[in-house]
């Protein structure tokens, strides 16, 4: 039993270079703090670990700035409120927020998410009902647009966002094709996402396999991967093919910059490549909760959690992610909801 | 003077492996045509020549199919009715249309569109009120969206869509920075069009360059060149950049591929890459004309041709357009307007 006014923190220690090690983050603690004026204070229940997180750890700014040497590490948590100085939440609320890797926050209630009493799963709104999910339902929806009869495909299709990805395009009635890690994955999406086939991006002849994966070609590509991968798919894309830019985590312990797709047939083939980041649009958050809850409900939309106890374990969670050692969505379970 | 009842034509004779050369070309003649029910006789006054036509030479269908050994090359004409079976025309109507590499040609008067009496230039209807004009229109308004203060940049920025390109961009109101090849080319991209800046590709550090060019870096890019160009420019896009993927000409003569851009940033920046061929929105052309006309008439929109004289040396044309060595749109005088 650790003590109870006591504040564990994940901090960056030291900016990594290539792939990270336990021995760049640091674990810090202070006192639990209390909740100033409309504050509410949390205690961490899950963190979610996204592969996004590792471009926090460089020095250049990305879309969000980097997390500063001594800096806690940022992260989306669900956490029980356990002080509350804001009359919108109370003792024992649950409530999803980005409150970094610690076991307890305080921040504005106008930050915090209320859960609906009774969730099936609190976890659940780190992923699938969360920021992955929304990930997915955008770079879907707003992108790459599956039509019926067309040919769609995600790479990491295990993972939160791609296994999402994937059955979105099957409701929408595409034929959709899963690229995964190893055959334990590729099983799973096939025969638990629903999905029409995965092809395993360790295989010996990749583009073969796509192709005989894709008989029509590719009308639709979420990335998640980049690399060989997306060499592979690029190839194979048709004329007016939409490709969601979600993330290229092959390349992010990368040192220096490997080349990528000649685009030569993007303006043949009149090719769309769009990047985006859900929390530019963050009304789809909501759009895609109330959509998706009835799903989870009745059994309908498929999910996978890799739970990993213990916030000291945060930073190994990370590392494996980005090699992909995750089977579905990775999480740190940092307390439980009744400790 | 030439026999005027014999049509000569170029024709494909083998299909070239990297830079073309004139003994892939040959000339065949036969009699001039007569005109079937509906159909119209017209005799060429100029053809265009455009970098799209390397594509034509590929065995492998890319948007429109391949041009046939032993048949006549494609391209887009300006001509005089001799004869004519449909009513809308008479002989000596001047009509613009994809006649093709021939002194003469018979065809629907349906494919044919009546260039207004008394046109200032009739070779313009080619280039800048043609379809490189309406191509420029087409990628600049629907895909980069240049606004007010932001930084536009066009590659091949001489030619025939790039002069154009840019100075539709600066109408906008951006800042437009065109990248060509030499020092004459670079001077009259800012004198005669009036670009803010003028990069030449050949200088010996084109990335910093670029980058004194752009100091905010570049929101709007106009594709036309692909090769380093692309490298150096993709690197310096901004967050929500826009990129018309309208052409890649270093890359047309290759004969293996060339790897690309890393799409990384693609992600972070969100950043849209779409390539587009302007017959697919055949109604830009209509529009454009419109619009272009009156600026013609005042003098506000500039351009430059690069005129070669006789159908035979078209083929040496193209392979010059493909290496850059026109200067403004390249066009074949065919033969005059009072022969």
């Amino acid at each position: 039993m650790t003590d109870s006014s006591i504040r564990r923190s994940v901090v960056l220690k030291r900016r990594p270079k290539g792939e990270p090690v336990a021995t760049d983050f640091g674990i810090v603690e202070d006192a639990v703090p209390t909740s100033g004026p409309g504050e509410v204070v949390t205690r961490t229940l899950w963190l979610s670990i996204d592969p996004y997180m590792r471009g926090r750890l460089r020095e250049e700014k990305s879309y969000a700035a980097p997390i500063q040497i001594g800096e806690v590490m940022t992260g989306e948590t669900v956490g029980e409120v356990v002080k509350s100085s804001d009359p919108a939440f109370a003792p024992g609320d649950i409530v999803a927020g980005a409150r970094g890797w610690q076991t307890h926050s305080v921040s504005p209630g106008a930050q915090l998410f209320k859960l609906p009493k009774g969730a099936a799963s609190l976890s659940a709104y780190l992923g699938v009902l969360g920021m992955p999910g929304a990930t997915a339902y955008a770079g879907v929806t707003e992108i790459c647009k599956p039509k019926a009869g067309e040919t769609f495909v995600v790479s990491a299709a295990s993972g939160a966002v791609g296994s999402v990805a994937g059955q979105i395009a099957k409701r929408a009635g595409a034929r959709v094709v899963g690229i995964a890690g190893g055959p334990d994955k590729c099983l799973y999406v096939q025969d638990s996402l629903g999905f029409d086939a995965c092809v395993d991006h360790r295989s010996m002849d990749l583009r073969q396999e796509l192709r005989n994966a894709c008989p029509n070609g590719i009308d639709g590509y979420f990335e998640n991967v980049g690399g060989d991968v997306q060499l592979a798919v690029f190839e194979q894309l048709n004329a007016f093919a939409r490709v969601a830019m979600c993330g290229m985590v092959a390349h992010y312990n990368d040192q220096t910059v490997r080349p990528g797709p000649n685009l030569i047939s993007v303006v043949g083939k009149r090719i769309l490549i769009q990047g985006f980041i859900v929390s530019d649009r963050p009304e789809r958050m909501s759009e895609w909760r109330a959509m998706a809850e009835p799903w989870i409900a009745a059994g309908t939309l498929a999910y996978r959690e890799d739970v990993i106890d213990g916030l000291e374990n945060a930073p190994e969670a990370l590392i494996g992610i980005l090699s992909g050692r995750n089977f579905g969505k990775l999480l740190v379970r940092v307390a439980s909801s009744h400790g």
